[in-house]
């Protein structure tokens, strides 16, 4: 696969629907940082650039799109097939949160709440697609998805990156799939994944992709039972490090964003972060180091600010 | 007053205690927009400019600093004095947000909260300038506090701006004040105001600067009764327009920034968005415009995410 050639294409493809999202370097939490703010994105996080990607890429039929999502897939896809003019309809578990199925409904599209949990939402997904020829998104594992999420690192270093070490929260893998095919090892990327939904660590450590128990705080955006393909061959390919946090540094970064920068996020936003302000990782003298800040679809909860 | 010399200076002197906050060029609420993000300014606001300048151009006496403030002013001196290892006193009035006495408190200055409203905590303030000899910072209406602020603008500039118009809110006019020595007319400035609270539109109007009622939705933040005579000087010098929009229109502009920005602000953060989302400032064809967004420590409220 040429990702640099696929990459490139996806950047020209999207660049007028998506947002160059701000980049910058600042003091966060004691740590001296690159950041990206990515959760300033269309429809709330990076996903809209591999839905934007798959869509533009592709001959769409009369039936539209169908995703099944509770949350910021389903949100990208609803956003991107209403600014090009496709019908959508997203399939959501009832245990989605209020404030992403309004969000979904917002963007236009048709929204079907499910009885019972993701995989019963995936079910009605693909009998939508039988029943009605529409085309089926990707929500990590396809190359026009994961081509779409490394347009941010390539955007990130023509703004300036300087870092030598890039921390990415991962769950199903294709941002940080995208992230490794765009900087085919040219910088050290760590994995953050919470220690209660981390497929990639558990593929690392089993030599391939295994099913995880999923759960926390951060299990609607990053609660992939088993990690994609092709995040998987790419993280093993470049030996990239991998490193699980606890749900309770999850909260405490997401804390530090609101009280340090006035970014309030949800908690898959705040995983990258953690790893620091929890010491998981202790960046060595000289260190420059980047956080991608990557959705901020919160839930209503009480730590509010 | 050689404004630039002022400006240029105080760049250099706050330096390093200050963000260079993220700017940024994208759709908002359907407007192409150049924006700056200072809401992730330290204290989160842009008073963190002007405090920092103060005291890093003055003597402080041993006893240390003192202001009356209900909020982002207080915080931030409370932020740069604690910065700067000198005591802080904060007067507040009692009707002051629990969120900012919070602010303040976190950043280890002493908070006084007094019974009464800001005449009151000003009162105290100088009762407690007057027996310790600490030194009081002038919220927005003296040099070292518009030539900080006035930082922003040439930052702003540097970061490759390209607008020919900016949307700036203001309530005493500091934030304005600096904006205009920066640009000495080399663009246009709007002042937005809450037509609830409205110092220089009344000033301008009457030909020079008159108490007016305050009131409404931004009153904790741009609630001054009278704007700064600095501010007036300037902006009657320059010529600037004036525009004010109904509380009902700030808080729309709040929405638009959770909801299609993911920017959570208080309402004066959303005040000068909010001239162009409610129409009240129409750019004619091909006027590129600027949104300053200046502050986010808002008050929990129902209307929150």
């Amino acid at each position: 696969m040429d990702w640099q050639a696929e990459i490139t294409a996806a950047r020209a493809r999207i660049a007028g629907h998506i947002r160059q999202t701000p980049a910058a370097r600042m003091t966060l939490g004691g740590h001296d940082l690159w950041l990206k703010f990515e959760q300033m994105q269309h429809s709330g996080s990076f996903k809209a650039r591999g839905a934007f990607n798959t869509l533009l890429s592709a001959d769409v039929p009369a039936a539209g799109v169908v995703a099944a999502s509770g949350g910021n897939h389903g949100a990208a896809v609803a956003y991107a097939a209403a600014q090009l003019g496709y019908p959508a309809h997203i399939f959501v578990p009832e245990v989605s949160s209020p404030s992403k199925i309004a969000l979904i409904e917002r963007s236009g599209a048709t929204c079907h709440v499910v009885p019972g949990l993701y995989a019963d939402a995936m079910e009605r997904a693909r009998a939508h697609e039988a029943e009605t020829g529409a085309m089926q998104i990707h929500a990590y594992d396809a190359v026009p998805t994961v081509a779409g999420q490394g347009t941010l690192m390539a955007e990130w270093e023509a703004q300036g990156l300087e870092a030598d070490t890039i921390l990415i929260a991962v769950g199903g893998g294709g941002l940080i799939a995208g992230s490794l095919a765009c900087l085919a090892g040219r910088r050290k990327v760590v994995a953050v994944e919470p220690e209660t939904s981390c497929a990639l660590n558990a593929a690392l450590a089993a030599g391939h992709p295994v099913d995880v128990p999923v759960s926390g705080i951060a299990a609607d955006a990053l609660g992939a039972r088993r990690v994609g393909d092709i995040c998987f061959g790419l993280a093993q390919a470049q030996g990239i490090a991998s490193v699980t946090v606890p749900d309770a540094a999850i909260a405490e970064a997401r804390q530090v964003l609101w009280r340090d920068l006035r970014q309030w996020v949800e908690p898959s936003g705040a995983c990258a972060l953690a790893v620091l302000t929890s010491g998981a990782y202790v960046p060595s003298a000289g260190e420059r180091v980047a956080v991608l800040i990557c959705g901020a679809n919160p839930s209503p909860d009480p730590s509010e600010p």
